[in-house]
Parts: structure tokens; C-alpha cells; sequence
């Protein structure tokens, strides 16, 4: 396997955009991820295009991404749909590495897009339960994260408050960037007294539906410098599981898909959790954050609180975790989700992050993990390593 | 790229099985094509899953590929779901093929499963026309197949008893065919006389819709007599394309997408059409077989119904086509039928096909292709080469 890098992304804000097609919102972040990589559509050999909820949401099924391509003005490359749930997005950019890495090609596309809402707002609302484990019972995702973080609460002595810090920090961070869907900082007591969507979780602390789209371009390292004078961002690991330790976690409930995820992700490029100096993790549920440290390795099991009162992965923090706001604040549209979050990491990592940069990170990880299932804890969990 | 085989494949009877689950389904063709590649479901490293329909049909979305998995009693592995309309099998299995050849695994696992029946008929036929490039006029596929037959005849002076002839070979080697949904031979008559579905289509003459899956284990050549003492058949090319050829065929109607893909796979694999000895073709609407021919090579433009006047393409023929019965007998559940079109390949150049079993085939042909949009003749086109 040769070396790949990422050297343009692209993304919309995120939002509520009834009158934009879907079409239009991939359109836009494909030809924003062109431009910045100075390539011509020409260079692009394959495509990878995620999305997952057109069937239910929008009563469209079938080569969503050739709709988008060819929107976007371009297409007579092969093009590959996939889906899996809210990893959708990294599992679109696992496909274009692979095929640059494998030297298949030498440019390859990913994209993700997602429209959630639509006119019929129940529609958007039933999309989001049809596989979750126990959905004959009416759970929702929230459900699932709720009972999890109230058995983590009690094990290590956490409380409602360093959730609500968590959305403190990333709706700060939100409120910073301009593809957000929420702009708005939010206090500690503002989070706490929003309402409650299943305790602990209130309004704040989870993501809400939206619309948007994220795009990359993965090139062969050896190439790169025909297009591009801005630093190449190396995919240093780009790795994939499913989980099935849903059993384990009744006995060992700090045992969680992510874990191995990260540790595979770590040996491919030849670091470890102490190399991090940012990263964007899956928060659809905020609080969830903290147990993301833990898993990523940032800490140890039950120590994930004290980095959130310490600051440390605040944007002035030593390690800084979801600078763009997270999926709470950014917004969550599934499949666009792991690209936004791709996207974000490069920006860092080139130092165009706007008001929300880093301090010079060298080495970012994303984080981004999908669907549960009656037997897996997660159908997909990303973890991608950039390096400069 | 290091050379890649299949080792074991496996498929349900196609046919409607309003009872069984989609899951089902993909669980017993895995199953199968497992038991027949000799090996451990804890050998495969990957699995691709193609499914398109779920979320129009069931109102199922998400991560289908994990509830196969799961449900066939295992998981953990990377699952990477993918769709490309009717090509969703090829698009699996190229994703495997890739997986394997790059060295990224040594064995890879490709999936297609599709439940096209549902207690609600309307459902299943709206899912039909949700991508056609003119679903505003109330147009199905068949139109649009209608359109180009009737042009086809004109310029080459064939006729509707050409396009029974096709359907009356293939309903005949379907009745060969235990996986077949429709094994009933039918006489050039009886499918003339069939209600016309679109002008010049008869009943007959179209695939229906149907339930099943299919299932191939990849893997790498190298490693592969560890598992099975059968023939290693070589994944000698496995080429996918999209096509953009809807505005040049107003001038060049004999232009189309698997031209193209057939002479890369022909390129890649370093053969040309007169090494074909088996070919299965992607004839949703049988008549269009009469067109692959000269796509593909198998004679000249204007030159293909004379092959089916000739029986050439017969069982017996010296270059059997869809010996499983096509799509039109054996049926098409969309996902599937680029998996089936393998499975069938495969157990041809074993020489394990049974009654429908060719002459001695060493080298075989897959023709996969699915999804009209308003800018691309097929959203994806898949051409894969087989070799004993």
C-alpha cells in the first residue's frame, strides 16, 4: 500500500434547507472540495458517495451519488454508494483511500450528503428508529445512550453538570464556525434546563436532524504536488469495524467497539493516543464525548470528567476534541457527518481553522461511529488518523 | 495487485417469499457460499453487502449488511454497505475483489440480498420509477428499454419473433435451473401473446420483481488451497463504470456504457470476446440480450439477432448466454443479480451447473448494469471476467 493524502475538502453549512435538493448541497461540496484541491473533475477517476436516508425520508432509492455527480456537472467514472448509518461518511473516505493506497487510482472522490427534513416532519422522526435494537419497544437513539451514560454516571461519580460542559465547550466552538447548523454558545445552566429528552440527556446535549453535505478528494502522495501548494494532510489510518460486544458489556460495561477501533488505528500509523493534538468525535449524544476520550485512549477508564473540568480539550487545551462543535453543535446529517468531521481536521491541520484554530496540531483523529443493531453495540465505528 | 479467486458461492431460489426476512435470505446465501468455499465465517476479514430497496419496500434503513451478518451468526468484521441499483451485486463484489487483489485482506466476503415483495404491491412498483430519467411522464424502466427496442428494430430490421426467440432460450434453461423463479419454458408464441407491457415488450419479455440473494467468498490466490481442493476461479478483471452517453446516442444510437466497460475488462484481463465460452448478460428486459451481444463484443453492430437465429448462443451453442435463465427466467431481485450472475459463472467453469451445465467453458462473463438517471444511460455498469 502506497501513501494517500487528503488534499481538498469541502463542505455546506449544515442546517435546515427545505428548498435545497439534495442534489444541490452534494453539488456544493464537491465543487468546494475541487477548488481547494486545484484539481480539474476530469482528475477524479472514482467516486465514493455516502447517504443513508433517502428511501424513508425523500421516497428516492437508488445511485443517489450519480444524481449528485451528475449535478455537479461531471460523472462516466465509476461510482460507488455506501451507506452504513451515521459512519457513512468515514466509510466513503475508507473507500477512496483504499483505492488510492491500493494504487487503483491515483484521485479519488468521497462524498457524503444527507437531507433529513422534509415537509413531513414525522417522516424525518421515523427514519431515525427503524434499526435501533429494541425499536418495537418505541426507543429511539436516545434512548440507548441515555441508559449507557446513566450506568456510566453511577460507576465513576459523574454528573449531569459535566455533561452540560461538554455542550458548553462545543457550542462555544460551534458558535465560531461558519458551517454550523448552532451558533449559539450555550451555558452550563442553559443546557441543564433545556427539556429533558431522556434522562440525563436534555434538548442540548443531542444532536438534532439537519441537512448538509462534506467532500474530500484522496490523492496518491507521489502526485499531489501536481495540484497542490497547500500541505498534504497524509491518511496516516483509515480503519473500519462493526461491533459485537453487546453481550461483554454486561459484564465488562467499559468495553466498546471504539476501544479496538482506536487501537488498530493507532498501530496502523504508528503512534499513540498521546501523538493527538485534535480531534472530532462522534457526539450525537454530547455527553457520550467523555466516554469517547476514554476509548480513544486520552485517558483512562472513569477519568473522562476531569479532562472536561480541567479544560484540556477545550480549543485552548492541550488537546483540543471537537473544535468544529461537534455533532451537537455542527449538526449531524448521517452520512455527511465523518467528512465534515475529515474536513475539519484538515483545516487544523493546514492552519485554516478561522477563529477556532488549534494551536499548530501536527496530528488529528476523527471519530465517527453508526448504527446499533439488536447484536452489534456499533454496525460501523470509524477511526481515521491525519498527519501533516 | 495480486491475483484474487472465488472459492465458494451460494444463492437462494429467487421467487416471493413474502414469509421470509431479508435477513434470512442473506443468511442462507452466506451460508452457502461459505460451506462451499470450505472455510470458517472467522476466515473472512470483510464483507461487502449491496441491498437497494429496503427503505421504500420494508421501510427498513440502515446498516443492512449488519443484520445479515448478525442474523448468520457473526460480525466484527468491517461492513460496508453498498448500492448501485441492479449493479448492487457487482458493486459488492468488486468492492471484495479489491480488498482481496490490494492486499488488505485475504479473504473478503460480497453479499447482495433484496426483498422486492411486500404485502403493499403499489410499494414495490413505486420503487421501480423513483430513479427513471423521466418518472414525471409516469414512466417505468420498461419505457425506457420500449424506446431504444423499437429504434433498434428499425435500423436493423428486427423483430419482435428475435426478441421471443431470446426469451424462449432463456425460460428453457431456466427450467434447468432450481434457484429460477419462473421455470416454466415458454414457446416464441406463447411469449408474443403475452399483454404487451410496452411496445415492442411483451409480459414475458420482462424480468418481475422478486426476493432473494446471493453470496461469493474472494479471496487471495496465494492462500487459497488451504481451503478447497475446486477449481480457483480467477477474478481476471472486474471493471465498473457510470455512463454519460444519453446526449451522444442521439447521434450514435449503437453507443453505450458496456462497450466501454467490456474493453477495459477485456484490457485488463488480456483476452478479447472471442475467449468468452459462457456469458450471463443483464437482460431485465430480455430482448436487450440481442443488443449485449454487440456490445460486448460477441459480433458486430445490427449483427446480434443473427446469433440468436443461429442458436449460437443455445446451451448448446458454442457461446452459451444466460444459461441460468437470465433475468427474465431466473428473476431479478435487484441486489442479487449481479451475485447470481457470478454464482452461475463459477459453478459453469467447475462444471457443477447441473442440467444447464456448457461444454467445457474455461473463460466466463458477467454483465451487470443498473439505474437510469436524466444525465447517465446506466448510473453503473459491471463487467467481470472469470477464468478456470
Amino acid at each position: 500500500m502506497r501513501n494517500a493524502v487528503i488534499i481538498g475538502v469541502g463542505m455546506t453549512q449544515f442546517g435546515k434547507f427545505l428548498d435545497i435538493s439534495l442534489e444541490e448541497l452534494g453539488r456544493v461540496a464537491v465543487w468546494k472540495a475541487i477548488k481547494d484541491a486545484n484539481i480539474n473533475p476530469k482528475d477524479i477517476q472514482i467516486a465514493y458517495v455516502a447517504n443513508g436516508l433517502s428511501g424513508l425520508i425523500l421516497d428516492k432509492v437508488g445511485v443517489i451519488g450519480q444524481g449528485v455527480l451528475a449535478h455537479a456537472g461531471f460523472g462516466g467514472i465509476p461510482i460507488i454508494n455506501v451507506e452504513n448509518a451515521c459512519a457513512g461518511g468515514s466509510t466513503a473516505l475508507r473507500g477512496a483511500y483504499l483505492e488510492v493506497a491500493s494504487g487503483n487510482c491515483n484521485i479519488a472522490l468521497a462524498v457524503g450528503v444527507e437531507k433529513m427534513y422534509c415537509a413531513d416532519l414525522a417522516k424525518s422522526v421515523a427514519a431515525m428508529t427503524t434499526n435501533t435494537p429494541y425499536n418495537n419497544m418505541g426507543f429511539q437513539f436516545s434512548g440507548d445512550y441515555a441508559m449507557n451514560l446513566r450506568r456510566y454516571m453511577k460507576q465513576y461519580n459523574v454528573t449531569r453538570e459535566h455533561f452540560a460542559k461538554v455542550v458548553e465547550k462545543n457550542s462555544y466552538n460551534g458558535s465560531l464556525n461558519p458551517y454550523a447548523q448552532h451558533q449559539k454558545p450555550l451555558s452550563v445552566e442553559e443546557v441543564l434546563n433545556s427539556r429533558v429528552i431522556a434522562e440525563p440527556l436534555t434538548l442540548y446535549m443531542c444532536a438534532s436532524i439537519g441537512d448538509g453535505a462534506a467532500a474530500a478528494i484522496v490523492c496518491a502522495e507521489d502526485v499531489a504536488r501536481r495540484y497542490t501548494s497547500k500541505p498534504l494532510v497524509e491518511i496516516a489510518a483509515c480503519v473500519l469495524k462493526s461491533g459485537t460486544y453487546r453481550k461483554q458489556k454486561e459484564t465488562d460495561p467499559d468495553i466498546d467497539t471504539c476501544i479496538y477501533t482506536a487501537k488498530e488505528a493507532y498501530q496502523r500509523a504508528g503512534i499513540g493516543p498521546e501523538d493527538i493534538d485534535v480531534a472530532e468525535v462522534h457526539d450525537a449524544m454530547a455527553p457520550s464525548e467523555i466516554l469517547l476520550y476514554e476509548y480513544l485512549g486520552f485517558c483512562k477508564p472513569g477519568e473522562g470528567a476531569r479532562l472536561i473540568d480541567e479544560g484540556r480539550t477545550k480549543l485552548t487545551g492541550d488537546l483540543p476534541v471537537n473544535p468544529s462543535g461537534g455533532l451537537a453543535a455542527k449538526g449531524h446529517p448521517v452520512s455527511a457527518t465523518g467528512l465534515a468531521q475529515a474536513a475539519e481536521i484538515v483545516w487544523q491541520l493546514r492552519g485554516e481553522a478561522g477563529k477556532r484554530q488549534t494551536k499548530n496540531p501536527k496530528v488529528g483523529l476523527t471519530e465517527n461511529a453508526g448504527g446499533l443493531t439488536q447484536f452489534d453495540d456499533y454496525g460501523a465505528n470509524s477511526v481515521v488518523i491525519l498527519k501533516k
